[in-house]
């Protein structure tokens, strides 16, 4: 529960893609705090039950529900939509999936997989991942936006300039992000919730596990955001980087091409030094390593760095 | 002074780019403990008192010093060189400079600039730039490497897969770094020492500063490496993280662009924020700001968060 709400934004009000035109769920004054009932990624498809063999019957247009939108009294395009997010209430499940056709190395892992986590949403303790790994915890919504200027449907599958499925590990409780408004009431929603993962997905997705969100809307008048920014209250990496990071490189001209090598080269790594088929190391990267650029600048070669925590296998 | 040390490479045995042709300062034994001392970036061309004035008439043939090399004896292509750095043992004076045509922003910052440091190498306390930003250090070398086997001369500038100006900001002391090995005795050479870089460095310099480096090779036979991987024994970023951060985006399909987007807010931000001259804001963001790659998944466009750590402006 939700004590110092105003608003609640129930499950069954939620929507696919973005749209100017969607009609709101709900107005509020800036400065609401509101709680939004947020679904997983596969809007319920992928139950704790499910199997790789689901990841098949999977319907697309049902990806990445989000809640809302919120129609913000006195938004207006050029404005930023100031997000402060107070809580994440984790249900305890979730799921990992390689979905052939989406993720960084697709074309090494053709075919389906999925790992079913159980985690305690009450002290949300490292979650088990097979025998060896226990992956710490930090929950955020992967999708977070407003609606854009452009008429039409949009697509839920790439972020924007406004938003959306940003997927980006570190807007968890404490940070505030700005989003830039195109349209009048600014039309924010919120969904994809994951409990946990690293810098990049690279997999494609997380530990997506159903929760619920709490946050405070205001405005930030004439703000002329060009892409979102964040503050976060705190380190944003301390949950992982207690025992260190193995970490591999990709080096060369493209940082795609580089940043394919780096996450190879650790699965590769996991699977000689830990015993894990390719797949799994694949998907236990997603939800806790990351990928960072250690150079841009010495020309025509860049390092992409693959971090690795080795918290998660001591 | 270096107690442990077996073998000491003057500041004179340095070279200029890589070659398997490269006579060895030194012929040592796996699990030689050594010590390096090296070079500034500039060779020694860019003291205390330098001005932008003395960037355009750098002779870039000497730029990047390295010490070396080492022949390790034993050491055959397909081995890993096992390099574990000891300590760095800091001058306490440096440069960061934006040279023209160099660095992720050449384009919006085409004058010379030039920044001089001073920092006490006894304490390591946070190094003052201007009267508002204080920068933790976190001293390490840029280039690290070995000899590609490919005959003739080679550039220092691009890293490569055996190495060279990796400008990996995580390869301080207690970091254990592998190095493909590509010729007999490999031909270890180490310089370009910084006293502190964020992830990328953006403008193409760090906080520059000779200094002093020990470190033990040590080989792992048949390792097979593709390319460079490392381990650190401990958190990365916990100087720079404990106040958390500011962080700006870049958001579309090229990972190169979103980069560069990400930190022109940046020094946006800064400049709007903190009253900074923006060639000020993108030398400050190059020796302590880091590019990350949050998600690389979301068909078609990519998020690169710039993480401007708020401890040097708090």
């Amino acid at each position: 529960m939700c004590v110092s709400c105003q608003h609640t934004i129930h499950r069954a009000s939620h929507h696919s893609g973005w749209s100017r035109d969607f009609a709101p769920a709900l107005r509020a004054e800036p400065g609401s705090t509101i709680h939004f009932e947020c679904l997983d990624a596969s809007g319920g498809q992928l139950g704790p039950g499910a199997t790789a063999a689901d990841l098949a019957g999977l319907d697309f247009g049902r990806i990445n529900p989000v809640s809302g939108p919120v129609f913000v009294e006195g938004a207006e395009p050029g404005d930023a939509l100031k997000v402060s997010f107070r809580r994440f209430v984790p249900s305890g499940t979730g799921w990992t999936a390689n979905i052939p056709g989406f993720g960084l190395l697709t074309d090494q892992f053709p075919e389906p997989a999925l790992h079913n986590w159980t985690y305690d949403p009450a002290t949300m303790a490292p979650a088990l991942y097979g025998p060896k790994a226990r992956v710490p915890l930090k929950p955020f919504a992967g999708t977070v936006g407003v609606a854009p200027a452009e008429a039409g449907h949009h697509s839920v599958v790439p972020p924007r300039r406004v938003g959306g499925n940003l997927d980006i590990r570190d807007l968890a409780a404490g940070t505030v992000l700005y989003l830039p408004v195109e349209v009048a009431g600014a039309l924010f929603s919120i969904g994809d919730t994951h409990a946990a993962q690293g810098d990049g997905e690279v997999c494609g997705t997380a530990i997506e596990s159903r929760m619920d969100v709490e946050l405070t809307l205001d405005l930030v008048k004439g703000a002329n955001l060009k892409s979102p920014r964040f503050t976060t209250d705190g380190p944003v990496t301390r949950h992982l980087d207690g025992a260190g990071y193995e970490a591999t490189t990709g080096i060369g001209p493209d940082l795609m091409t580089a940043a394919r090598e780096s996450v190879s080269r650790m699965i590769d790594l996991l699977a000689a030094e830990h015993g894990m088929a390719p797949v799994d190391a694949y998907m236990l990267c997603s939800v806790c390593g990351d990928l960072r650029i250690s150079e841009i600048v010495d020309q025509p070669n860049w390092v992409v760095s693959f971090m690795f925590p080795r918290i998660v296998l001591s």
